[in-house]
């Protein structure tokens, strides 16, 4: 019968031997964490079945030292996912489910893509609080649908990362219990042993954020180790971190406790060195029957998950309502009248053609969805009253003894940690996050958006005070490339509307998608409501349209948000000089470039000159008009004084669109 | 004779009432931090000369929460600056010198800009190092010429922000012991009492990072606060945390204690009842004659000048050289041979003809520059061996008992921290600042780069690994986005060689800039050298050049990096094709817009179609082609698949840019 020994070679052996073959990738981070792994997956504490890695109540396990990706490809396999050892052969080649890094919707049971450091510890905090929060909703007395652990591995890369700061901290302050961290403490990153760069006291560190912390623990002593999760898990009211003292590449004879396991394969030899050393009689990609049979956690995950879903049974004829949206809230379906809520709030700030500011717009949008959809989880970076990502049934969350109250996160001056904290929720599942800062200070958060892009999640981010609008906080605060910038990443859609309709298109639209994160970007200032025919309202939804057409228009304006109205005014005094100019409303070119050619033709009118506006820089809109076309932007920083006279200062006035729109009028 | 109070007092008058007067601006910091500038300012530990802001060794003070800049202002104000009341009347309008933030290059006296949070410090410890590193340098027996501190006034938003964690942490490993911070715990942030999202315990973490902590003191208490300086400077091998217990908008008898003086006017009835609550009997703008005299620094900060230039004036006649050095290192010039140093290197690469990455092809530049110029300070996000950052001379920077040993700084996994200290040592003078991390990892460090491009600092950010020719770390480590979003940044050089001339030439222009930051990007993988005439070696500074030509070119492929040469490929087998194609190698978009018309349209032939290449996203290239053009690139991310595999899949070969431009051909 295999032994935890032989259960941790399995690991060791898989690793070398797939990093070798693939010629590239991170050995040491799994050698050196294979006994955790044995602790951890092998001794069933964390609950999961993998047959069915979609179980709802399943542990969930975060890799956030994820170049160490084999790790998690050999756990999956040896426990018995939908893993082949053909898959693991194929590690990192094209198109296999075992990609460099853990990538999420690749392999069975990966929970989130890992590997840009800080971003999976930050992302279980969203999945702990998901769970916690989800607890809370929907469990019953005698009925604990929703109870399960958040599990990660860390290195010393995800502590030095700030974002690991900002996620760690909140999850002290929320008092998540069911999130437990094991740090692989190895004493080594890529430029060596790490004395001279990191020598923080973690375990202070962390006590310091209200983490229960297990100190010193013998991260290659399995019972060691068993020890530290049981004090972890006796512990609910604080989040635990158990410190694992490990050596990178364990095992390896020559090169473990140095960082040349870290990063490359360990070499045919140092391989063979290696098997002599542990003891592996195997050929590579060969695990006896006997160490399968010890790893496997098929029969146990069937009977956990048959165990809760009697459970759920029970419950659903108990609770019926409950069950009822619970279900639709896990599988993650709009309610069926949905379209008829869109229509309504549409039809009313159609009524009320008021005239505010895109942020107070979306708040509206807010109040109008969110008491229809209870899943919608808002925060903010600290700007709650600026953001307004607030409604009329918020109240802030916060730590009353052991339990949550609230449905407005308070993330702190955060957005790193906020961004990435949300992408957990999206992932965890039950709950549509969004959260909100500056525009500007989407900088601080740009990696967590782009792996919500990368990911396909829906995750909502919400940025206000868009543009010079901003005013007297001056050109630190004044977003000018952050707009064009953000419609570059891939599968990221980009909304800037307009007007108090447009905000609430843009809200329904990015609350319908499935693997499409949306940014949703608000001004500061008051912008002008846009009387629009039912047409017009409906082709809101295809990112661009023509507001404002006139016979024979010799010009197209394009414009967004808050030049929206400089290029509709600018139209004005085109006609007033005998100049006919169709006015086109992009709030989202990501959008617009998905509408086939003959539409986007029925909007631009190939062969008519154009000129974009937008307060902001140019580059971008030049596909859109072309070397011939001009575009009315800002291709400085800002400066800080009241944001009327930076419109007039820069030039974003209907008086110079209207000049510069005739100058290519032949 | 003024009292302490009347110097506090008269920062709180102005500040209130410049706020009132701007309609917008931050009042309660300033009044809540008041003693502790009279502690720091007011008596004299803060060492500068009003009327020489340039003096060398002057401490250096940054307003990490930045957004009381009035507090800021005032000090400068009252102690004597080139900033009168009429510019503290001016606060927040258009091209004053009191912007909304502190801007440096604006006020006299602003070491940085600050307020986007977190980065003040940031850039604080940057400066510190900058400081203990060129003593190191330059300072013989009995005279420390470079002898100053580093203070910062910070706020809760800094310690919540991830890259205050970064910095700090890096602080207390190189124990730089002439930093002191003031902590502003007033409680409160902008969503408002702060328990909720910000218990942790400050003083146990910043002792976890090996700070000198000194806790408790009554920040409106100015002996408790000159207590405090004195037990930070005490403590010289270590940051000093002084941990001020304060009250926001202190003063103000309604508005005190509450987010409502963070962020918006007291308005008139609150300001006249502050007025009456502190007994300021005095109006708007007006300060009595005897608190100037107290406040006034001219007398005393020209003695501390006179007196270290007369110590100065004797190192340099007993250390010549080296004083000679030192003048050269702080007025930024460059050695009188330069041009010939980079000559040398371009002869020596185009001899050596060498196909490497172009990673050591930037390695192999800072080997040809780096001797000939020690001001350069170089490091990496701890990626030194793939970054090749290091020299031939490098050895790492590490701690040995008080003192830091070593040229080349192991930053450890903070990309952010890097970079915001990078532009606290290029404020610093002295130093010449690169540091490195991969290209997908500029996205943490982002609004850093930004902050550079805005103090219009020339600090020098590399990044490697550059495209989908990483390979097999997958789409996470993958930047298709990241080289089209940097050259978005206005005033940002972005720089991204084909080869190992054209990195020499990169290296060199943005050594030489004075008032521009630059990007210099590199590729993992080998690039094929290109061969070229004088005058094309020349032309490289010019950001774009013709590098293949061809009579009566039918089109003309633009690429850059590692494209370059697949657009090389792709002429000669369009020429095999009777298809005239003209090579555009174009390693500088930045730089070749600011070329004039004639030169650009000689490189791109107008009317001429063209054809761009680069495995990124196509957007900003339509910019170059048209609308008519084409754009071979990549607007989805990347795979984790060996990178031949990559190019392949994608269609970034020949073959595809051939048939592509063909058809462009009419």
């Amino acid at each position: 019968m295999a032994t935890r020994t032989d259960m941790a070679n399995a690991i060791r052996a898989l690793a070398m031997d797939a990093v070798q073959k693939a010629n590239s990738g991170h050995p040491g981070m799994p050698m050196g964490m294979a006994e955790i792994g044995v602790a951890l997956w092998g001794e069933g504490n964390y609950r999961h079945n993998p047959k069915n890695p979609h179980w709802f109540n399943r542990d969930r396990f975060i890799l956030s030292n994820g170049h160490g990706s084999m790790l998690q490809y050999a756990l999956l396999h040896l426990t018995g996912y939908d893993l082949s050892i053909d898959d693991i052969k194929n590690f990192r080649q094209l198109h296999s489910k075992t990609a460099g890094h853990p990538e999420y919707g690749y392999a069975p049971g990966v929970e989130t893509t890992t590997g840009p450091l800080g971003q999976g510890i930050s992302n279980a905090v969203g999945f702990a609080l998901a769970e916690k929060l989800l607890a809370r909703e929907f469990n019953q007395p005698g009925y604990d649908i929703v109870d399960h652990h958040t599990w990660v591995f860390l290195g010393d890369g995800c502590l030095m990362e700030g974002v690991s700061h900002e996620a760690c901290a909140l999850a002290g302050t929320w008092g998540l219990g069911k999130l437990v961290a094991f740090w692989d403490d190895n004493g080594i990153s890529i430029d060596g042993h790490v004395e001279g760069w990191f020598n923080e006291d973690v375990p202070g560190r962390f006590e310091a954020y209200g983490w229960h912390v297990v100190r010193a623990v013998d991260g290659h002593n399995v019972d060691s180790v068993l020890q530290a999760i049981e004090e972890a898990k006796a512990v609910t009211d604080k989040p635990s971190l158990i410190c694992c003292k490990t050596i990178i590449g364990k095992g390896s004879p020559n090169k473990a406790d140095s960082h040349d396991s870290h990063g490359a394969p360990l070499g045919e030899a140092e391989i063979a060195a290696t098997r002599e050393a542990i003891g592996w009689k195997y050929p590579p990609f060969e695990i006896p029957q006997d160490i399968y049979d010890a790893w496997s956690r098929v029969k146990a995950g069937a009977e956990q998950e048959a165990e809760w879903q009697a459970l759920f049974d029970k419950y659903a004829l108990q609770h019926k309502d409950l069950a009822a949206e619970f279900k639709r809230r896990i599988a993650a379906e709009l309610p069926g009248n949905w379209s008829n809520i869109v229509d309504a709030a549409l039809a009313e700030a159609r009524e009320k053609a008021e005239t505010i500011a895109t942020r107070k717009a979306s708040q509206n949008a807010l109040n109008a969805f969110v008491p229809k959809l209870p899943e919608m989880l808002g925060g903010s970076a600290d700007l709650t009253g600026s953001n307004l990502t607030n409604w009329k049934g918020s109240t802030p969350l916060k730590r009353e003894g052991n339990t949550l109250v609230g449905n407005h996160i308070s993330y702190g001056v955060r957005e790193f940690g906020m961004s990435a904290i949300m992408n957990g929720i999206q992932l965890h599942g039950g709950w549509r996050p969004y959260g909100a800062t500056f525009l500007m200070f989407s900088e601080y958060a740009r990696n967590a958006l782009r792996m919500a892009a990368l990911m396909k999640i829906p995750t909502l981010f919400v940025f206000t005070h868009d543009s010079i609008g901003l005013g007297e906080d001056g050109p630190t605060h004044q977003p000018i490339e952050q707009t064009p910038t953000l419609r570059l990443i891939p599968n990221m859609n980009v909304w800037r509307p307009c007007d108090t309709v447009e905000s609430i298109v843009a809200w329904a639209h990015a609350i319908e998608q499935k693997t499409t994160p949306s940014t949703l970007i608000f001004s500061r200032q008051n912008l002008a409501f846009q009387q629009r025919t039912d047409e017009q309202v409906a082709n809101i939804r295809k990112g661009g349209y023509v507001l404002k057409d006139v016979a024979d228009a010799k010009v197209v304006l394009i414009g967004t948000g808050s030049e929206l109205d400089v290029a509709v005014k600018a139209a004005e005094q085109l006609a007033a000089q005998g100049v006919a100019a169709r006015v086109v409303s992009m709030p989202s070119t990501n959008v617009f470039d998905k509408q086939d050619q003959a539409y986007k033709d029925s909007v631009l009118l190939p062969g008519v000159p154009r000129l974009a506006v937008e307060a902001g820089v140019t580059d971008g809109w030049r596909k859109y008009v072309g070397l011939e076309g001009d575009v009315v932007g800002i291709d400085h920083f800002g400066e800080s004084a009241p944001a009327g006279v930076l419109f007039k200062e820069f030039g974003i006035t209907p008086e110079n669109v209207a000049a510069r729109a005739k100058a290519l009028v032949k």
